[in-house]
């Protein structure tokens, strides 16, 4: 399933420039970076259960916000992107030349 | 229908801080700010049109992006909050007392 997860995390303290850190880490270990604070993440059940537990352990719940938005099968139709960066297909077909070319 | 709109403004330079500015300033014309650059607008197709089209001519779309995702009308059950600042209902009955209290 699909996973879109944005997050604000307050980093006027040290304590929570570590915790973005930690929170964004966690998101790369599971999907891929669209814009700075948004992740798409392509995940099973399990895998989405962990990096949510993940996550809420790390941020400051009174500081912090985490946003999970399940965008379901069809979620290739429901996204559009303008500018910068467009993100790769996280289903695509990766080719690899036996060959090395 | 319900839009996300998620962005991410260059903001090395002074021009890149006054298209966050411009950004943000647009999109809570047409809708709530749920995370720092996260807005969810609740818009018909024609709002929505002139939304984007107002967003895509204040970014750099070489150095800004703008995602857009398509919530569909079930969109609260896609949505999951966690830590500070929840939004609020953008379809809840708005309580006014009469007397001010």
């Amino acid at each position: 399933m699909m996973v879109l997860i944005t997050y604000d995390v307050n980093v006027t303290t040290d304590s929570g420039k570590k915790r973005l850190y930690r929170v964004a880490k966690q998101c790369k270990n599971f999907g891929q970076r669209v814009q700075n604070s948004v992740f798409e993440c392509l995940v099973d059940p399990t895998q989405f259960t962990e990096l949510k537990h993940r996550l809420e352990s790390i941020v400051d719940p009174e500081k912090d916000s985490l946003r999970y938005y399940y965008l379901g099968s069809n979620w290739k139709r429901r996204v559009e992107h303008y500018g910068a960066n467009e993100a790769y297909d996280p289903e695509g077909v990766l080719i690899i030349d036996a060959n090395g070319k």
